[in-house]
């Protein structure tokens, strides 16, 4: 089953309101086996919306709007769906004693206003919705049905899973939307799309999607069948065809966090982490501490960003700085080892590098990250240029460190070739 | 001037990503001058893309599109749309060369899937993308433009701003939008309005949006006016009303940084900065390294996230640790001359608290965190509990260090009343 949404509100054009209900609206309605297939934002224009909502009816005879069912002067999507599907707005005392109940709850007064927000299109549902003063409206004609929610995200979810959610399922029947993520680090989209091959043949009908960004490349495959068994056999399958190709270069699914997956693998190797960042500048810590109970595997670091401190606070010789200069591999080893020793710990990281938009030489430019993990007594280097702007490159580069400690504590060595 | 904006990728209709590229292009379109009035999203299928560009031509002549302009096989918005223009694409030699130039620089060598991207519709201009090997793309025809950009936003970000809003500016001409955002933090939003009372009415006809974040609270001001000079006018006065009720909250205007507003200080005063960072982790380190040019006022400093280092690295006796906790005034403080001595700096910030979800004691909840700052001799600390979880606890902390910092270097002591 389609349906489209329509999303009303000149807010949501010009940039003032990110819109997170898309979000949550597509996620609901894959889970209940029906398929957004386009969504359409509008101003808070009568002709805009009927014109938007007409259109989606066309295409599925299934839409649900967000927004304008408030009670100032913009709020109009009542209105003018009434009107498209030739309902008289009719005044509901039922609705309108709920709706002062619930105000009088919380000290308010209604105004002249409220009132039109009682009003339901002739032979509509009414949803009812406890955490605000508008209801959702259920209307259906011969053109098909479209769903009214409020715009306010609270109110919006209520709505949509103890409402919308149960009413769809059971019109739409059997079919399902699942979907699986596999997440990539250390390697570009093109370079992973080379190495996939004609992966959408193989696993066809399965719809895969390459979603870039600043941890790496996410790869989302999606199954829209007739049965949760299917989907999830056709999910494993597809899941081993990605794996026998690109498997060394996954390191997670679905919302796998790489920072919390290392302090995993330290745990389990009864090992502690240390970490020596210069450009980063606090970012592997960071990460690492923003998960909850690390601190039984993370102990500290230095934030190693003048070379004076390096010298100082990690050991590193002040004549490899000299000759190699800070941004070298001589340099971000001494740097591992004097914290993993100075910390005392089983495990280190230290990345060094430019992080620009200055600082390139002739032989250096922006991107250039030395980055060193140490696993016991064992220390692996590595040189990369990242692109991008020097939020980029930083992130990138505690992504590809967290990424070569986490392979190392799997016994591999080196990035995957 | 109108136009209409098309986002492309079946992953924004089935809920993976936040569309947060609408924001981004609606605030600097409507900077040109040009209206975003609808905004479609469409899966990755070649009939959804031409049928919604096509019905945006037909009411605007003008669009946007986002997304599918990669090197993978269900990047398909060029093909698509040059169909719809009737327009042949043809392989350009000196974009391949463009795009082999930036991958050399990244030492990445371009797979044949690359070579697609080097495709360009007969007649259009081509928009240089330094940040991405998909240029964007200038197409026109008889029913109007279509502007494509790909989808990853940074990419996005700045081919819009480069390259389409001086474009669309010269086009549009007269009518404006213009906004104002003054940064506050360490008030709560409800406190904030307090403050400003009835700003509405003294500000009429803008109108102001309080936007609440995890760096502080936001205030839009924006001005539909017929020319840039008064929309200035006014904005102004609406600027002094605010500086005027609630200056002391102010930290800076539009996209103000507190780290790089703290790091210029800093350089006024001829003074440079150390960190010990316990709950953040490295987080106050990695805002100020965020800012380029920040090694000349950020020396580095210590994530203290153990106990152990917290002693043995910044000096603090054990006992404080033993008789008060490590969340307590005494260690904050003894923290923030221990990390100021050690890196012999004339400034430093500390913090150490309970991010949660645990580690509460009876007296001691999730989200308290003392944070102190030091100005030469001068130390001063504040202890706030922080609402929200984990990262919020974490992110409104070290805002609130750096307000505090920030504020110390202007002569003032501690936060507004």
């Amino acid at each position: 089953m389609n349906i489209e949404v329509v999303t009303i509100g000149t807010e949501l054009l010009l940039g003032f309101t990110v819109d997170t209900n898309g979000v949550e609206i597509g996620q609901a309605l894959a889970e209940a086996g029906v398929r957004v297939c386009r969504r359409t934002s509008v101003a808070d224009q009568a002709e805009a919306i009927r014109d938007a909502v007409s259109a989606a009816l066309g295409r599925t005879g299934a839409v649900l709007t967000t927004g304008g069912l408030g009670p100032t002067r913009d709020d109009i999507t009542k209105k003018c769906l009434a009107d498209l599907f030739g309902a008289r707005l009719e005044f509901q005392e039922k609705v309108w004693q709920e709706l002062l109940q619930r105000m009088a709850k919380y000290g308010r007064v209604p105004s002249e206003s409220n009132r039109s927000q009682a009003e339901v299109p002739r032979g509509a549902i009414v949803l009812p919705n406890p955490l605000g003063t508008a209801p959702g409206i259920w209307l259906e004609g011969s053109r098909g049905f479209v769903i009214m929610l409020p715009g306010v995200p609270s109110e919006m979810r209520g709505l949509l899973i103890n409402q919308v959610v149960p009413r769809l399922r059971a019109r739409a029947g059997g079919s399902v939307i699942r979907s699986m993520t596999l997440r990539t680090t250390a390697i570009p989209e093109s370079s992973l799309a080379e190495l996939l091959g004609n992966i959408e043949k193989a696993i066809h009908p399965l719809t895969l999607a390459y979603l870039p960004g600043l941890e790496g490349v996410d790869l989302r495959v999606t199954a829209w069948e007739t049965s949760p068994e299917i989907a999830a056999d056709r999910l494993g399958a597809a899941r081993r065809t990605i794996m026998e190709r690109a498997g060394p270069h996954i390191y997670g699914e679905g919302e796998a966090d790489l920072a919390a997956l290392v302090l995993d693998r330290a745990r389990q190797a009864s090992q502690r982490i240390a970490v020596a960042e210069s450009c980063t500048g606090g970012m592997i810590g960071e990460r690492l501490t923003a998960v909850p109970g690390s601190s039984d595997a993370f102990v500290g670091g230095v934030i190693a960003y003048e070379n004076a401190v390096k010298i100082r606070d990690l050991g590193v010789p002040a004549e490899l700085i000299a000759t190699h200069g800070a941004v070298s591999q001589p340099v971000v080893e001494a740097m591992v080892k004097g914290v993993a020793s100075r910390f005392n710990t089983g495990l280190a990281m230290a990345v060094t590098g430019i992080a620009g938009p200055s600082g390139a030489t002739a032989d250096k430019p922006v991107g250039l990250v030395w980055y060193a993990t140490m696993v016991r007594d064992k220390v692996e280097s590595s040189r990369y240029v990242f692109p991008g702007p020097r939020e980029n490159v930083r992130a990138r580069a505690t992504q590809a460190t967290l990424f070569q400690l986490f392979r190392g504590l799997d016994g591999s060595e080196g990035l995957p070739a």
